[in-house]
């Protein structure tokens, strides 16, 4: 179980990380003839390389896991997972939704994650057993009586292969179409955790996209599994959900065609 | 032309919408009792009441188009347009990327624009003949060699009809599949002005969605109009695109089958 010292250190981690890509936010292509692209990888290397500095300096023993710079002490049962920048073409357009995710694994399951805007200096934090906060305060996920009622975010629909689409669709059409909300990346996961969105779900991600948000959304009382309804873990195949009131999961795969 | 005093006064009316809006952004189900969608209606009319209360007291020849309460002298040569709150599934999700957009209109045609985002406290404003400004500063759009290094922003694929998705998808191919961007609203064209966005290509607008924009990238040095490339006015189909690189326009119309 992580303590409260690992938490301590994992919001020194999304604080340094935010120092790095803060002076990057919209940087002008006028001042610096530069395009958005290079300014998101300076940020992407100089945040993830912020975060290893720490970890290498104070916890040598623990593995990491890198979007940017790659895996260090693979065999480690205290493992980090950091996603410098989630949601660049969020960086990139100067939407202040993209997010640092920083998770802590303990034999391959995510027990600690922290979401953090740097530009809105917003920050979820999860922590196995705790409640989850949001800038220090706990937060609740919302009840959802029926999915017509859901709020259901998802970053692109392009993410989807076509027999993804098709269970995708599924879970669009049983919502208020005017409730469907695109863009968001790893913010999304947050607004549940806060109660604000009722349904996140999404295909092929990454262990660096999703490690960080089981703990915030579990620990504020929501529910993230596979497509399967399975916990994620660090195989898992990347194709997530996220349903803030527990009790609709199985309307969820009922209606995307998934119900066993 | 608009005045320096009809800008000023625009900026108080998004000032007095704001004002209306902030307490009821993430309003709490546990403490309320309500859900997201009534807060969203009670910011919604509380702000376009205040702006009204406004311009009925400062400026009561000029007409008016509110979103919620509807047209008052509706044959006036300078009407104002007002969508208090643009990006309604933003506000209930609780991400800070709505606006409320206010136009003022000489004889149809839009002279005058505010995008206001009342939680990050971003304002961008357009005023025919001048430069636009983002919180005071001027903004330049910015110069896309080819489609194929633009970032293209919209706000949901289920805008489109079958038929305005082929055009639609047709741009989409033009450009690079991480550089499409889902979600936004009226945020992605102040966006546009400032240089982040390339594209914007949108179906379906009202007037109250689409008036505000025009003077905003245009003053930046983009480009506004319908599907045909043809100028916005009050009686537009509202199908618009808003392009930051005007040499960009026959290529856009080209990708999306409209060129003739």
């Amino acid at each position: 179980m992580p303590t409260h010292s690992d938490l301590a250190f994992a919001n020194r981690l999304a604080d340094a990380a935010g120092e790095a890509i803060r002076p990057l936010f919209r940087g002008s292509w006028e001042q610096e003839q530069k395009s958005d692209s290079t300014f998101v990888t300076e940020a992407d290397r100089a945040a993830e390389a912020a975060m290893r500095a720490l970890i290498e300096a104070e916890h040598p023993d623990d593995g990491i896991f890198g979007e940017e710079y790659g895996i260090r002490n693979e065999s480690a049962g205290r493992r980090w997972v950091l996603d410098p920048i989630d949601g660049t073409t969020s960086f990139i357009a100067g939407r202040p939704i993209f997010g640092t995710l920083i998770a802590l694994l303990q034999d391959g399951f995510p027990v600690l994650g922290i979401i953090d805007q740097p530009i809105g200096r917003e920050r979820w934090a999860g922590f196995s057993g705790r409640e989850t906060t949001f800038n220090g305060k706990p937060v609740r996920s919302a009840p959802c009586r029926a999915l017509g009622d859901a709020v259901l975010a998802t970053t692109t629909p392009h993410q989807f292969s076509d027999h993804e689409a098709d269970h995708f669709m599924g879970l669009a059409k049983s919502v208020a179409e005017r409730k469907i909300i695109y863009g968001g990346d790893c913010y999304n996961y947050g607004l549940v955790a806060s109660g604000h969105v009722d349904l996140v779900c999404e295909a092929g991600l990454k262990l660096h996209d999703f490690a960080a948000l089981a703990p915030i959304v579990e620990g504020a009382g929501g529910l993230m599994c596979d497509w399967s309804g399975e916990p994620l873990h660090a195989g898992s195949d990347g194709n997530v959900l996220a349903i803030g009131d527990p009790a609709r999961l199985e309307d969820v795969l009922e209606a995307m065609g998934l119900a066993e």
